[in-house]
């Protein structure tokens, strides 16, 4: 069944206009007619089942019907990835949605290329990544900052799983056995890898956990979801 | 520093001429002059160095000089995934190559769309992601075969990690545990997921181990990448 986000308040016999957007796609690309059942979330009110109840030239009118899931509080993750070329950071920002991210800072490195994103559409990705997989919320994509800004502002009682491409560090899997769940934040450098001043200030911080993806080089989205999956599978939401 | 594979032997003192498109990619894309060093693998002889001894018009012919990593033995893990759409089914075989995979299988399901795949260019892809990742050999890409050959067909002593998302399966991680490392495959689902006679077929196999990823829904790419990557931390060779 058809899920969109929307910014309004759920609430038993309510009624929604989706934003123009949003009616061309589910009038002119789904097709829905009056009538017709989709589900609704808003990061707050759970998901619900609404109803199609006008269609008019300029858009719809949807009524909610009935909560279907309370809203849950997943596990608090945040990705944390330097910029990379504009294809792959969008396919990372997708799967940072479909890995139960709440958030995704975007991050400046000495090495990375290029200073400038596109956090509307990365927000947008994420938004239809979020309706895609399932998931009640929207991670929120945050503009890029210098990382010694991040470090600088961090707060110290969450976690920074570093993705250390440098070799000594010991296997993720290994470096999360045992650990709180509690805030945890990953962290994935540039193609390229973080320069060694980064890394030394990164190793020495006390909320750093540094950890080793394997002997092969992977690519930055490769690593972001490698990354993200060892995490929600040891201490996240995969959990049995 | 440059990593090519080649088809021809490895042996101190031998030269090797590279293939048209690898003479223009070094001459032409990369500019290396006579005298560069560059590596070469060809899942046979280890990596070796090797050194641009003459340039021609048509071509350049490379002297090795010394070996630098002997040939090693990874991990038999294959993946097979049932055929999607040409981008992410890219995205898959550049990912399986990353992710240390021997074999990519793909397969026809009854919900898949399509039944054609370019092998060749998948084997190119494959190929450019075992020179950039690092590895020693190149995944071998598997023309597609529907799911009740491939089943028909299978070594019973071959595992296979059967990631569904019907919902009671035990997560991924914990039905690796304690398992044996050899020969295994993993196997993804068409989007759509599989249809319930194949399930049975699936759950009913001895040698399947079904598994879950989670409790949203991922895409196909994400899905193998996530599998792939539980394996490797669990049982393959991101073990420290």
């Amino acid at each position: 069944m058809i899920r969109l986000h929307v910014d309004a308040d759920l609430a038993t016999g309510g009624r929604v206009a989706p934003s123009p957007d949003q009616s061309h796609y589910l009038l002119g690309v789904m097709r829905l007619a009056q009538g017709a059942d989709l589900l609704l979330f808003n990061g707050r009110d759970g998901e619900w089942r609404a109803r199609v109840a006008e269609v008019g030239k300029r858009g719809c009118v949807l009524e909610l019907k009935a909560q279907v899931r309370p809203q849950a509080t997943p596990p608090d993750l945040e990705l944390c990835i330097a910029l990379v070329k504009r294809a792959r950071l969008e396919t990372i920002v997708e799967k940072a949605a479909e890995l139960g991210c709440r958030r995704v800072r975007l991050v400046l490195t000495r090495r990375t290329q290029g200073d400038h994103a596109n956090v509307a559409r990365l927000s947008a990705i994420a938004t239809e990544a979020a309706e895609q997989t399932g998931r009640l919320d929207v991670p929120e994509i945050l503009p890029p900052l210098r990382l010694d800004a991040l470090l600088d502002g961090w707060d110290p009682g969450r976690a920074l799983l570093f993705c250390d491409e440098g070799g000594e560090a010991r296997p993720a899997l290994e470096a999360l056995a045992g650990r709180a769940a509690e805030r945890w934040a990953v962290l994935i450098g540039p193609e390229g890898g973080f320069d060694p001043a980064e890394r030394d200030r990164l190793r020495a911080a006390p909320f750093v956990t540094p950890a080793s993806l394997g002997p092969r080089i992977l690519r930055a989205d490769t690593a972001a979801i490698a990354a993200l999956t060892l995490w929600q599978a040891q201490l996240g939401d995969w959990r049995g």
